[in-house]
C-alpha cells in the first residue's frame, strides 16, 4: 500500500482550531477528547434538548459527531493549506441512544491525496460501561486552492 | 406491486404530534410544512448555530431534518400502534448549505408491512430560488407491540 | 450552480468502447441500450446463472449492471483523457428480481470536476410492464494523468 | 446488549446447502472458506472474464461476494426455518482489485430478531500477501412464514 501521509506538527492545533470554528458543534456541547494521526474522539453529553420522539439522542445528533469525528480525522493527514470536505456519509443505527455521554471514535481506513475513506463507531457511556450504538463510514475530500483552509 | 397502505384518517395530527416531542427538532428551529400520504416537509431557517467551520450548515444539520423527514413520510403509512425507528441512512452532498432556509421534501419509495425505504430532497432557498444541496435515502423499521408508539 | 459540463462530440462511441472492455458485463449478458449527456441505459436479460438461493436475480448481478450504468452516465460529461472510477455506491432492495429483463436507468444527479454524484432505478420488465426493484446511488471519480483512459 | 442468538447445530451444513443454490456464485467461481457463528469467509479466484475497462476485477462482482458472505454471516444465527435477505449494501472502494484471489470476510455488528447489520471486507491476495481492496456493510432481514427457507 502506499505510505500514509505524515501528518504536519502542528495537527493538533489545527484540528482544535477548525472544531472551534464548528458553532454546530458548541451548539451540542461536543468536546474534543483525542487527537492522533489519522484518529479524532469526540464525546457529548447526554442533553433532552437533542432527543427524538423516544426521548433517546436523535439520530441526526450522532450523525452530526461521528461525521466531525471522521473529517478531523481525516484532516490530520492533509496538507496545511487543504480544507476538508464531506461528500457522503451513511449511518447504522445498532441500539437506542440513551445513556450519560454518547463517544464518537473516528479512524482513516483509507487515505488518499483527494478522496479519504473514515469510519467511526459511537457509544453510549453510562455507570462505566459503554454500547455500540451507532457505526457511520464517511467520504471525505481534501480541497485545495479553493480559498478555504480548515 | 403490492397496494400501498391507506394512512389512518388522523395521519397528520400524529405526525404533528410526534414531532412535537423531537425536542432535537425544536433546537433546530424545524418547522413542519406539509403532509401528505407518504410525504412530508420540513423547513429550517439558516443559523449560524448550526454551522461548520466555513460558515455553511453542518451536514449533520441537513441529515437530521432530512432523516426526521423521511421517518415521518413512512409513518403516515403506518399502523395506529405503531412507531417509526430509522435503520440507517444515508447522506449525499450536493452543494454548500448556504442561504435563508433549508427544506427536506420526504417521500416513500417503497412501504412495507415492516421496512419502509424513503427518500428525501434538501433545498436551500434565498430570494425566491432554492438549490438541491444533499440527498438523503433511509431505512424505516415500523414497530409493534414494544411498548412505543410515535 | 455550476453550468453542466459539456459532454465530447464522440461521448456515445467512448461510452461503447469502454464497456466492451468491461468483460464483466459480457459475462452477465449486458448490453447498451442508450446513451445521452449525463444518462446511460443498461439491459440484462434474466438468467439461471445469475440467480440467488430463492431464483431471483441476485443483488449483486443488479449493483454491478447499475454501478456500471452510473459510471458511464458520469463519463459521458467527462474530458476526453479522463478515466472513470467508482469511489462507492448503496444499493437498495426493493421488490424480488424476476421478470425477463432487468433495466438500469442512471443519470448524473450532480457533475464535478473531480467527483460525480449518480443514481440509477433498476426495473424487472415482464410482458410490456415494468417493476422498480432496486435503486443505486454512486459515488464516481474522474481520474486523469494517471495513465488510464476509459 | 441482548444476548447473541445461538445458531442451530447444523448452521454450516444450512450455509453450505443455501450457497449451492446461488447459481451467481458459482458462476463467479466462489468458494466457501470458513463459518462460524456470525461469520463467514468466501473466496473468488481473479479471472479476465470478471473484470472491468482497466483489467480490475469489477466492483461488482466484488460487491456480490461481500454480499452473499454478509448474508450469511446473519444467516447462521437465524432461526431454522428463516429465509435471509438483503434490505440493502454499501460498498467502499479502496484500491485497484488485482491479484490472484478475491477473499471476502463478514461479521454480524448487531444482530436482532427482523434486522441483523453485518460488516465484511474484501482482501486480494497475491504471492502470500493481502491488500484491503473494499469494505461493505449491509442490513439483512430476517424472513418468516413466507414460503422461504435458506
Amino acid at each position: 500500500m502506499p505510505p500514509t501521509p505524515s501528518p504536519t506538527s502542528d495537527f493538533r492545533e489545527r484540528v482544535r482550531a477548525s472544531l472551534a470554528k464548528q458553532h454546530f458543534m458548541t451548539t451540542l456541547g461536543v468536546r474534543l477528547v483525542r487527537v492522533e494521526p489519522g484518529e479524532v474522539e469526540l464525546s457529548m453529553p447526554f442533553d433532552a434538548r437533542l432527543t427524538q420522539q423516544h426521548g433517546y439522542l436523535h439520530a441526526g445528533a450522532l450523525a452530526s459527531v461521528l461525521d466531525s469525528a471522521c473529517g478531523y480525522a481525516a484532516y490530520t493527514l492533509m496538507p496545511e493549506d487543504a480544507g476538508v470536505l464531506s461528500v457522503e456519509f451513511k449511518l447504522d443505527l445498532l441500539a437506542p441512544a440513551e445513556g450519560d455521554t454518547f463517544v464518537a471514535r473516528a479512524r482513516v481506513v483509507k487515505p488518499g491525496r483527494t478522496i479519504t475513506v473514515t469510519r467511526a463507531e459511537g457509544f453510549m457511556q453510562r455507570a462505566g460501561t459503554e454500547r455500540l450504538v451507532a457505526t457511520l463510514g464517511g467520504t471525505m475530500m481534501c480541497l485545495r486552492d479553493r480559498g478555504v483552509a480548515g
